[in-house]
C-alpha cells in the first residue's frame, strides 16, 4: 500500500544511482513501513535497498520482511554482514525463518552464526513445529530476590540492551528456578530502596516449552498478558513470548478453521505461495469424500425412480428442497462451530443447543415451506406445470421443507458436538459435509412425505 | 474449567460460612482465575465471593468478568462500594460495561462517578460504537522533551501508579499534542541526565478516534506495537489504546467473517445469550434469499421437463451434480474470502487467481468425473437401472461435473473479489451463495450436455 505511492519514487531513485537520497527517504519512515517498501520491491533491488539502512537498524527491517524474502536478502549480503544480522536477530524470529528454509541452507547459515547463538538456534529448532518453543526468544533479563529495585534498575541500564522485552522481568533463584514475573511497572513505581522480594508475589503464570501454540494463545487471551516466560518440566526459565506473536497465531488457527468450514483441509500456507499440486491435493480429498457420499443420492432416488416415473413434476423441487437443508445446516454448523472454537458452549450444554436448534429448525422451515407452498399454488393460477393436482404437490413440497429444514438445522448443530466428543476437530463438519448429509436424508424425506400424500392421485 | 475444580469446596465454604477460609483460597490466585472462580458460581453467591476480595483486587477481577456478571455484582454492591470500583475502573474497561447496559441503568451508575470520571466516561460513550474512541483509555503518563530521563523516572514514580501502561510514555507539547511515543525500554537503557529530546525520533504511528477497531487492528498487527496512541485531528492526544484488546478485537472480525460465510447475518452476540427472536430472524434472510434464487432451479428443470419424462434416469444424478459445484465453489470462495481478509491478496491479482482456479477446477472436475464415470458403467454391469445407453449416460454425467465444477471453482473464486470491487464484503458471497448461484447454472449445463449427448437414443 505505502510501497505504492513510494515504490516507483525508489525505483527512480536507484535507477539514478541516488543512493544517499533513498537512505534519506527511508531513515524518516518506522522499521515496519521500511519493510513493507523493501517486501513491494522487485526481488532484484530489494538487496541493493537493504544495505542502504544503518546497521542499527537493518536487523529490525528484517524481522519485519517473510522468510523469502529474508533467505532471498541474506543470500544476497555478504557472509561478514549476513553473520551480523543473524547474530542480531532476535532468537524467534531466527527460528521462524530457518524453520522455513531448506536444511542445507540452514546447515550453511548456521555456520554464520557465533558458538553461543549456534547453540542456541539449534536448540530452538529442536523443539517439535508449533510448540511454544519455537515460538520463544532467549533473550530476557533476570534478577535476584535479594536485589533492590534501585541495583535493578542500575542492572536493567546495563545489561537490558539485548532482552526482547522490558516489560517483565525475571525473578530466578540460584539454579535459574523460575520464582516469579514481575512487570516493570513495580520497578518503577516502588521507592528505590525496596528488595525484589518485597515486590513479588509469586503468582505468575507460565508456559511449558512443550505446550502448543494454541495454548500459548489461551493463556495470553485469558490472562491479558504481554508476555509470558517458559519453563521446562524442572521450571528451570527457558525463554519468554511475547504478545505480538499471538495475533498471528490466532490469524493461523482461524484461517485452518475457515478453510475446514469450506469443506477442505487446511491450506497451512497462504493461497499465492501455495503450489498448484498441494492445492489440489487438499481440495480434492474432501471433494472425493463428498462425492462418494452424494452417490447415496443416486442410490437413494433409485428406489423411488417408479414413483418419479408416475410424477416427474417432482424431480422439479428436487434441488429446492435438499438446498434448503443444506444451507440451514451450513448456518447451525458454522454458529456450533465458532461458538466452540472460542469456548462460548461446552459439550455440557448440548441438551440447551438441542432445544433451541429445534425451535429455529421448525420456525425457518415454517417460514421456507410457506413461501414455497405460496408460490406453487401462485404459480399454477397461470400455468399448468405442476398438473391438476398442484394443491396436493404444494402440500407435499411444504411439508418436505419443514422436515428437510429441522433435520438439517439439527444435524448441523449437533455434529460438531459429537465430533468433539471423540476427540475430532468440529471444524472437520463443514458446510459442505452437512449438506452432503442432508442432501441424502433430505430425499428419502421428500420422497416419502410425497408417497403419502400423492398416492391415489398423481401418483 | 478451574472454577469446576475449585467451585465445589467454594460452595460448601459459603455454606459453612467459612469466609476467612474462601479469602484465603482466592488470595493465591491471579485475578483472572479469581474472576474466572467467581463467573462460575452460581449468579446468587457471586456478589457475595466478590465481597470477600481485598479492595485493592476487587476492581481488576471484576475487569475480568464479562458485562452481565460486572452489572449483577455492581447492582449488589453498596452505592459507596460500588461507586470505588467504578471509579477504580480503567475508563476502556468501563466504557465496555456501560455500552452493554440499558441507558437507564447508565444515567445510574454514571450518578456514583467523581465529577472527573463522570466527565471522561460520558465523552468515551460519545464516541460511535466500533470507534477507537470506546476502545481506549484515558490513562497515561506524559512527559516533556525538555526533561531528563532521571528527571522522567522519578515523575513516573511519582505520578504513574493510575496509568494503563508504563511500557510507553507519551512525549507531547504544552497544547497537548502528540511529539512522540517513547517504549520505556529507552528511558530504562539510558543514563540518567539524557534528555528526552534526546530519545525521541519523532516516529510515532497514531490512531485517529474516529478510525474503526479494524483499522487499529491492522496497525498492531503491522507495526508488532503493545500501544498505540490515540489523537484527533489537531493531532492532541486523547487516550491509549493496548494490544490486550486486539485479540479480542480480531475474535470478533473472524467471527462475524465465519458466520457470513456459513450463510447467515453475523449474530454480534455469543451464541447462548443471543435471543431466540434475533437469532431466526438473522438466518432467515439470508435463508429466504437462497431459497427464492433456489427456486429458479424449478424454473430451469420445468424447461426440461420434457425430456426429463423421456429420460428419468437424468433426475437420479442432479444432487450428485449440482451438489459437485456447490462443494468446489464453496472451497474456492473461503480461500478468497480468506486471503483477502488476511491480506494476502487484492483485486489486483485477479487475473492470476483466475488462471489458478482455471487449472484447478479442470482438475479437480477431472477426478470427480472419472469417478462418476467408472461408478455408472460398474454399476451397469451388474444392474441395468441406468438402461442399455449407460455408456452414453455416463459420459454425459462425467463431462457435465467437469464443467460444473470449473464453473463453481470459477464463481466461487471471482465472486468475493466482485463483491470487494464493488465495495461490498466478499464475505457475503458464503458457501451456500455460491452453491445456490451454481445450482441454478449447474443445471444448465447438465441437461444441455445431456441433450446434446443422448438425443437419439435414450431421449
Amino acid at each position: 500500500m505505502l510501497g505504492n505511492l513510494i515504490g516507483p519514487e525508489i525505483n527512480e531513485l536507484i535507477e539514478t544511482r541516488n543512493f544517499s537520497a533513498i537512505r534519506h527517504l527511508l531513515e524518516t519512515l518506522p522499521a515496519a513501513d521500511q519493510g513493507e517498501i523493501i517486501s513491494e520491491l522487485p526481488e532484484e533491488i530489494q538487496a541493493i535497498v537493504f544495505r542502504l539502512l544503518p546497521q542499527t537498524n537493518a536487523t529490525e527491517v528484517l524481522e519485519y520482511l517473510g522468510p523469502e524474502e529474508q533467505e532471498r536478502i541474506i543470500r544476497n549480503l555478504g557472509n561478514e554482514e549476513a553473520a551480523r544480522i543473524l547474530n542480531d536477530m532476535s532468537s524467534d524470529d531466527r527460528t521462524a525463518l530457518l524453520e522455513e528454509l531448506p536444511p542445507a541452507v540452514v546447515t550453511q547459515l548456521l555456520t554464520l552464526l557465533s558458538p553461543k547463538e549456534q547453540q542456541i538456534a539449534r536448540t530452538l529448532l529442536g523443539y517439535p513445529e508449533g510448540s511454544v518453543g519455537r515460538l520463544m526468544t532467549t533473550e530476557f533479563l533476570t534478577v535476584r530476590p535479594e536485589w533492590t529495585v534501585g541495583e535493578t534498575l542500575d542492572y536493567i541500564r546495563a545489561h537490558g540492551r539485548d532482552s526482547e522485552t522490558l516489560n517483565v522481568i525475571y525473578v530466578t533463584d540460584h539454579a535459574g528456578g523460575l520464582i516469579d514475573d514481575v512487570h516493570i511497572r513495580e520497578f518503577l513505581l516502588s521507592p528505590l530502596g525496596t528488595t525484589v522480594a518485597d515486590i513479588h508475589d509469586n503468582r505468575f503464570i507460565a508456559l511449558r516449552v512443550s505446550d502448543s501454540a494454541d495454548v500459548a494463545l489461551s493463556l495470553f487471551k485469558k490472562y491479558d498478558r504481554a508476555s509470558l516466560p517458559v519453563v521446562d518440566s524442572r521450571d528451570t526459565l527457558l525463554g519468554i513470548v511475547t504478545v505480538d506473536d499471538m495475533l498471528d497465531i490466532q490469524d493461523e488457527a482461524t484461517t485452518e478453521d475457515i478453510q475446514k468450514i469450506g469443506g477442505m483441509e487446511a491450506l497451512d500456507t497462504p493461497y499465492m505461495e501455495t503450489p498448484m499440486l498441494q492445492m489440489i491435493r487438499k481440495r480434492a480429498v474432501w471433494l472425493i469424500v463428498l462425492f462418494v457420499g452424494e452417490m447415496f443420492t443416486a442410490t437413494a432416488m433409485g428406489f423411488f425412480e417408479h414413483e418419479l416415473e408416475k410424477a416427474v413434476v417432482l424431480s422439479l423441487f428436487i434441488p429446492l428442497i435438499i438446498s434448503s437443508g443444506g444451507n440451514s445446516g451450513s448456518q447451525a454448523s458454522t454458529l456450533i462451530i465458532r461458538a466452540l472454537a472460542l469456548g462460548e458452549i461446552s459439550l455440557h450444554d448440548w441438551w440447551r443447543i438441542m432445544a433451541k436448534e429445534i425451535v429455529a429448525g421448525l420456525a425457518l422451515g415454517a417460514i421456507l415451506g410457506t413461501i414455497g407452498f405460496t408460490r406453487i399454488v401462485a404459480w399454477s393460477q397461470f400455468s399448468s406445470t405442476y398438473g391438476p393436482h398442484y394443491f396436493l404437490v404444494a402440500a407435499a413440497v411444504a411439508i418436505s421443507i419443514v422436515g428437510v429444514v429441522l433435520w438439517g438445522t439439527l444435524s448441523g448443530s449437533m455434529l460438531p458436538l459429537i465430533l468433539r466428543r471423540f476427540g475430532l476437530d468440529p471444524a472437520t463438519s463443514s458446510a459442505p459435509f452437512v449438506a452432503t448429509l442432508v442432501d441424502v436424508t433430505g430425499l428419502v424425506i421428500y420422497f416419502s412425505t410425497a408417497v403419502l400424500i400423492l398416492r391415489g392421485t398423481v401418483m
